[in-house]
């Protein structure tokens, strides 16, 4: 839930509609609606590749969740 | 890769053997050698297993990874 948040707050201070930013990390937009909201038990792959997208490392990334 | 020896590394640093690890993480202990082997896409759910027996936040587990 709180890493939803955090994924949906910096992707916002980016700049990125859910749709843009789904095209940009190569994942699927309803998936990604489903990350922010906190249904999904996503895998370390694509978190690097939220982190990847967002250029920001992994412990930035958690940070705070 | 970097995730796993990360792990490994604190895992050492407090003590835990392997085996005890994982019963410590409810994990399977084959299974936190893949992890720390790095051959294991794990989900969310379970590095927030391993932060909470680590008792440090995820952004720490991240750290350097």
């Amino acid at each position: 839930m709180r890493f939803g948040k955090r994924v949906r707050k910096l992707r916002k201070e980016q700049g990125y509609s859910q749709e843009n930013f789904a095209y940009a990390c190569e994942l699927d937009r309803t998936y990604v609606g489903g990350i922010e909201r906190g249904e999904r038990n996503l895998s370390l792959r694509n978190i690097e590749r939220i982190a990847d997208t967002l250029e920001i490392s992994l412990a930035e990334l958690m940070d705070g969740v």
